[in-house]
C-alpha cells in the first residue's frame, strides 16, 4: 500500500495522478483536515503533524510514502522515514521543470508559504547553475478552485492579476507549486499562453515511482484496479463531497475517519 | 481581564471594536493560529478547541470571555462557562440587525460553514417572526481580505458576484457574519449601495459590552488606556505583522505564545 497525505483535499490531485498511472496499487490517503492549511503554521508544527501521519502510515504498513502536500514536503527533507521510501511534491516538480525548460527561465507559483520557503528556488538552483526562478504567491487560487469557478472571466482576472509578472520575465515553464492548482490549469494556461508548459507536480511525481515500482525498490500491490481508501482527521460532509469530484471518474473505495 | 478568542487573526476587528469602545479595560486576544481555521471542521472538533481555549482563559482570570469566531459561536450556545459570563458574536449582531432593519429583509454573508450552520437566520428568526433572512456565503472573502485588496475593482467584481442575488431580494440590512469582513466593508458599501446599512458583530458586542461594564455585571480594570496582549498558538511572522495591521493604530502591548 502506498501511502499519500496532504493537509487536506488539494493533495487529491497528486493522488489522482497516481492512481491513473498505477492502476495495479492499494493507496491511503489522509487528509488532515482537522489541522488544515499547514501553510501558515510554523515549520516546527508542520513538521510534528508530518511526523505523526508518516507514523501512522508505517503502522498501517506503507510500502512508499508520498508527501502530496508543498508545506511538509519543504519542512521533511529526507528521502525516508524509519526505513520507507518517502517522496515529497517539490523536487519531481523541480526536476521536470529543468528538463522541459529551454530557456531556463522558470515561473513558480504557490501558497503564500511555499513562495516564502524558497523551496522550488533551492531545488531548482540546485539541479541547474543557469536556471532563472521567478515566483508568486497566488492567495485566492485556492478559494477559486474550492468555488469551481474554473471556466470564468473572473478566475482569468485573477490569473492575469497573478501571473502578470512572470509573463514580463519570459518564462517558458511554470511549476504549480500548490496541490490545488491543477484544478485551475485551463484557466491558468489560457492567461499564460500556450508557449508556457505548465508542470504539474502529481504527474511528475507518477512518473518516478512508476519507475520505482519497475525497478521493484517499491514491491507492486498487483490488484485487478487501483483499491483506494480516503481518510480525513475530522471528515466533514464538504470534504467527502470536494474527495469525490476531485477523484472523478476514479471510485474512492472506501472513506475512513483517521485518529492520529 | 477580558479574554477574546478566534481561530486566528479574523477575530482581532472585533478586539479592535472593543478596545475602542472600552479603552479602561486589559485584553488578552487568543488566536488558535495552530488549528486555524474552525470553519470547515467538525462541530465535536469546534467544541472541543472552544473549551480548550475557554479553560485557558479562565485560568488567566478572564472576567469575561469573548467568542470572537463565528463557527465557535455557533457552537457554544450558553451564556457562561464555569460561572464567567461568554460573549458570542452571533447574537448581538442578529439583536442590532433587527433594530436596524425597516423592512426586515436582513442578508447575512459569511463563510460556508457559518451560512451552511444557519445560525444567523435561527436567531434572527427567534427574534423577529415577520424577518425574511437572505443568506450567501463568500468564501472569496477572506483572501481579499488578506491579500488587502480592498479599493481594489476586482475585489468589487467579487462582491458583485456574491452580492447581486441579496441586491435583488431588496434586504436593507446586511450582517458581516464573518471577522474577516469589516475589512473589506468599503467594497461591499460601494456594491451593495448606501441603501443598504451593514452590520459589523463586533461593534454591536461593544455596546453591549459596555452596557454591562457600567452595570457592574462584569468589573472594570480601570486602567488608564486599554491593555493589549494578543497571542497566538502558532504565532509566525505573517500572522504577528498583520495583527499589528488590523489592530493600527491601537498599539499591541505584547505578543505571547500560547500553549493550550
Amino acid at each position: 500500500m502506498i501511502g499519500v497525505f496532504d493537509s487536506g483535499v488539494g493533495g487529491l490531485t497528486v493522488l489522482k495522478s497516481l492512481a491513473n498511472a498505477l492502476n495495479t496499487e492499494e493507496f491511503l490517503y489522509v487528509g488532515d483536515t482537522a489541522r488544515l492549511p499547514y501553510g501558515n503554521k510554523s515549520p516546527e508544527t508542520i513538521q510534528k503533524y508530518t511526523q505523526e501521519i508518516m507514523s501512522f502510515l508505517k503502522e498501517q504498513n506503507a510500502s512508499a510514502i508520498i508527501i502530496a502536500c508543498n508545506s511538509a514536503s519543504s519542512q521533511f527533507k529526507l528521502s525516508n522515514f524509519e526505513g520507507i521510501p518517502v517522496y515529497n511534491v517539490i523536487d519531481p516538480g523541480a526536476a521536470l521543470a529543468i528538463k522541459k525548460s529551454k530557456n531556463k527561465k522558470i515561473g513558480v507559483i504557490g501558497t503564500k508559504a511555499t513562495v516564502e520557503s524558497k523551496s522550488y528556488d533551492n531545488k531548482l538552483i540546485s539541479l541547474s547553475q543557469e536556471v532563472q526562478v521567478y515566483s508568486q504567491a497566488c492567495p485566492l487560487f485556492v478559494s477559486l478552485a474550492e468555488e469551481a469557478w474554473v471556466d470564468d472571466p473572473l478566475t482569468n482576472l485573477v490569473c492575469y492579476r497573478y501571473l502578470q509578472p512572470l509573463l514580463h520575465q519570459e518564462i517558458d515553464t511554470l511549476i504549480l507549486g500548490c496541490t490545488h492548482y491543477p484544478l485551475l490549469s485551463s484557466a491558468i494556461q489560457k492567461v499564460i499562453g500556450t508557449q508556457v508548459q505548465l508542470v504539474d507536480s502529481g504527474q511528475a511525481l507518477s512518473e518516478i515511482l512508476t519507475h520505482d515500482i519497475q525497478s521493484e525498490k517499491i514491491p507492486s500491490d498487483q490488484k485487478k484496479q487501483a483499491q483506494i481508501s480516503v481518510g480525513f482527521t475530522d471528515p466533514s460532509k464538504h470534504s467527502l463531497k470536494w474527495a469525490q469530484e476531485i477523484m472523478e471518474p476514479i471510485p474512492i473505495n472506501e472513506f475512513l475517519h483517521i485518529k492520529l
